[in-house]
């Protein structure tokens, strides 16, 4: 099982890129901090402040400008596609949830809402500077 | 089965209710336009002039800045509550989905997709005036 959800961004690729392997950048539209920047082969500390959690994830590839491979128990393939010039889709596909998991629906949908969540995030900050959303989820 | 998705909006939720029922609000982070003010009894036809798409929706209640209840097939109920002054946290919560649905993952997943998306929307659109996101979500 998996999800994939997809957005389009007004933005070239390399800023879309940029936006997810500068630490300067995530805390205005995912995580609040990032240790350092995303780099094959690396493992990443991200936190999540507002919670007070942290996680880290390995880094297994990159590729400049577009794509980017992670693992944090299941894997997430982030695929970025200039379709035109300043027009991005981003696509991430996150893989390795257990069918026969009693909680397999409560954790896709869980799962699914953060995406979407953080790729509108992603999409307005890029496109109009706004940072503030970020924290409007609630559970 | 339903599907709950929660927003915190930094607006009162007198804001937040009018974004729903005044036809010249929607178009600016949901449908592109909704046939005539959401009122109990009625029922309001929401177009998606980007994928040439109409539908129906019955207005089941109306609680003024509290509640609405809708019904498209499945039934949404979306709850505003005003948790400190100019903070409301809206709840939307869809029922009727076939558990026996061979397409039942699929069908959550979608619906979760598109809650979490359209309520992002409408907090970019009430805290920063952004209308321009609505179109970026991807099949």
């Amino acid at each position: 099982m998996y999800n994939i959800t997809k957005m389009k961004i007004l933005k070239p690729a390399h800023d879309v890129f940029e936006a997810f392997v500068d630490p300067g950048k995530i805390g205005n539209f995912w995580f609040s901090s990032s240790s350092e920047r995303w780099e094959q082969g690396k493992t990443i500390t991200l936190r999540y402040d507002e919670f007070n959690a942290e996680g880290q994830i390995q880094i297994v590839e990159i590729e400049k400008d577009k794509k980017i491979v992670f693992n944090w128990g299941n894997t997430v393939t982030i695929s970025l596609q200039e379709t035109e010039p300043k027009t991005t889709i981003v696509e991430i596909i996150e893989e390795g949830f257990d069918e026969n998991d009693p909680q397999l629906i409560e954790k896709l949908l869980d799962n699914k809402e953060g995406w979407a969540f953080m790729l509108t995030n992603l999409k307005a900050y890029l496109e109009n500077g706004i940072r503030t959303l970020r924290t409007g989820l609630m559970k």
